[in-house]
């Protein structure tokens, strides 16, 4: 034990910590304004002062300068590039890294666990998924030694704040508008309502808890833009509520890492997550599950959880992730659905849709005729009733081919609509 | 940064990483068989393979042995001694330690943590509070950075779960023969059902989050005994929910840490926490508020969080706790409490009653006079009323002074009854 790293750092004589900042936006200048006021702390139970030696924005600043003066670089520039181009140079110098980018871990994650292993170097971003919730480190350290079956995850608070607005009533123009206001939505959205945001964040989790390279690319998203008020309303009164869910899990033969809409049962420890917040689940058979919420990524959380992974550097903790294994990615899993129909009310229809769905192999677990539907543009007369449906779980592919076969029945009278339903299970 | 661990670690031919076992009751063995079954995984991600070289059980095995053999040493005896004498041994030995031990943590913490610091090895504990839900690590590592204002915790899962069943309608002694039936209650449950077993690990969350030297002499604690089912079921149609709660935090002068019943809003994060689970709720200004849940200390999820602390040891990380601040500890805060008083109903009670909360400095918050109550002994004929009120915070020796005097009104039918109510703050 005589090279370990405390011991070291408990007998040399430290100066100050050096740490180069790059990126001075709101989350930079937070983070400089945390760490001025918690260096005396730091030191205290540290025994070196963490100290910004150089700062490089956009305008100013030169990225060598700023890397020579540094023992560690903090990157919160965001984007794929400088940003990938200076955690290399900064890694291949030897220097130890905090990032807090998502795009860069989830499209470049395995170049950069790479060059950190090859450099024998740190790489934190503790900040890059759900804030100052500590998932990463969670799934990196305490769970180290613990085999973990499945993630669910409510990691992006910009739609968890529109779909609890939405299950208060408001439509789903109404909700964006109201994050937009509070500055919680851009004033482009699109990154956070498509699910693309939370399928980032979701393929830096998988690569943790699976030990699999995921890639964003690889992560199947559906976002939240075509959820209706009725979904939500049918819902509530089966006592399901609506969350945009993040999930990655072991299958047999492989991972599934995806990210939709989905209903829970009111027992799921998700479901009473509201508003801006982030919250990850992680299920394991040793451990059962663990919960962890609290909110999502604004300028001091995640200054925050920088700060965090910087004292994490400094005690000389965190090695980067092992190479990466084999796993296969499977693209066709099994859920349970919501179903939702809109059909003529007319005898024999409810027989023919058992029928058409008994072909398919679609088992049905619950099932409720809701009284009459507005007329529609495709039967403006004809009174429509609206069945709802949760099934039992089956493959994706088998529900799309059952609703396409649905939406060509001459009784239904809109698009079927499904949204994936998912159960309190403990591994 | 040449002294650094991970480096160290990276460029050395590293042979297995020696583990030393004390104690093989049922943690113990679970451990055992947890680190056998993942050995190969954990080599893969640190380049050593943990292997246990001794055992010291109280019939077999010599401590002497097994300390020099080890690079590491696993308590998992319980109790103070000989678990204390041991673990300053293999301290002053310079090896690395990790615990379970919430007592001797509770108890002996400074020693164990100033020998650890003079002796430049690390003392893991993550085990001893909330099982395999990592909130020491959140304090030591994570949230080390941010000051922390308030801890609110459910560390203790028999009660957890004696106050659920409860809820649901059990009575006291019922509850506690269920828990006592599915195992999450022993023969003599004393340590849990007084609150002393969650003051230990409120005392070890406090010192992680403040700094401050707290003992489990220090901690106020009462428990559940005294707790009747009709005050759930007031709190039910008030719409709070009881729980044995631990609090540690800052007031103004010092830290007050306590275990006592309370009642929580239903917008609480620890609210819906049921059945025999822990949960930790950490508030700071800097990142708001951050809750952790998962099941408490199981065998295996105790195992789990052992072999993580033994990781974290074989990475590098974690330094023992920074020399205690000084932090005057509180005695007498304010709360806001719930009353109940069972009164004859005849003309002039309800404004005694008020007068001599208002002289007493009492301030209403809510109120409500509730039927009729069963005639008790004190008056076998004459019909009572209830009267349930939630007053507004104040210090709780003033609340001891008020219910010493109304206790002494003549037509104050039974001892009054207060409970603390926790209200949703973020601060």
């Amino acid at each position: 034990m005589s090279a370990d790293p405390a011991k070291a750092g408990a007998t040399s004589t430290p100066g100050p910590f050096r740490v180069g900042l790059l990126g001075h936006g709101t989350v930079g200048a937070a983070f400089a304004e945390l760490l001025a006021e918690r260096a005396a702390e730091i030191e205290r139970f540290n025994g070196r002062r963490p100290v910004i030696t150089g700062v490089l924005t956009r305008t100013r600043g030169s990225f060598a300068e700023v890397l020579a003066g540094a023992d560690l670089l903090v990157e919160l520039i965001g984007g794929t590039e400088p940003a990938r181009e200076y955690l290399l140079a900064a890694m291949r110098a030897g220097k130890d890294v905090v990032s807090a980018n998502k795009q860069l871990l989830s499209q470049h994650g395995e170049e950069l666990f790479a060059v950190a292993r090859e450099h024998g170097v740190r790489l934190r971003f503790e900040a890059a998924v759900a804030g100052a919730v500590p998932v990463v480190r969670l799934l990196e350290e305490s769970l180290a030694a613990t085999p973990i079956e499945r993630i669910h995850g409510i990691v992006n608070g910009t739609t968890n704040f529109i779909l609890s607005e939405m299950a208060r009533g408001s439509d789903y123009a109404q909700a964006l508008a109201e994050a937009q206001r509070l500055g919680y939505a851009e004033a482009d959205p699109s990154d956070d309502v498509s699910g693309r945001d939370a399928a980032a964040k979701m393929a830096i989790l998988a690569r943790l808890a699976f030990g699999a390279p995921v890639r964003l690319e690889d992560v199947r998203y559906e976002g939240i833009e075509q959820l209706r008020g009725d979904d939500l309303e049918y819902a509530r009164e089966l006592g399901l509520g609506l969350k945009l869910i993040g999930t990655a899990e072991r299958r047999e033969g492989g991972i599934s890492v995806r990210v939709h809409p989905a209903f829970l049962y009111s027992g799921h420890p998700l479901s009473s997550v509201s508003g801006p917040f982030n919250a990850v689940t992680v299920e394991s058979e040793a451990v059962t599950e663990i919960t962890m919420s609290g909110p999502g990524a604004g300028g001091p959380q995640t200054a925050s959880a920088v700060l965090g992974d910087v004292v994490s550097v400094m005690t000389g903790g965190a090695r980067p992730p092992a190479p990466p294994l084999e796993l296969p990615l499977l693209e066709d899993v099994e859920s349970a659905f919501y179903l939702h129909l809109e059909v003529a009310d007319r005898p024999g229809v409810l027989a023919a849709v058992t029928r058409v769905l008994e072909e398919q192999g679609v088992s049905i677990k619950s099932f409720v005729q809701r009284g009459r539907a507005a007329p529609d543009a495709r039967s403006a007369t004809a009174p429509d009733v609206r069945l709802v449906m949760v099934i039992h779980p089956l493959a994706e592919s088998r529900l799309r081919e059952a609703l396409r076969v649905l939406a060509e029945l001459d009784f239904v009278r809109s698009e079927p609509r499904a949204i994936r339903v998912i159960e309190e299970e403990f591994v």
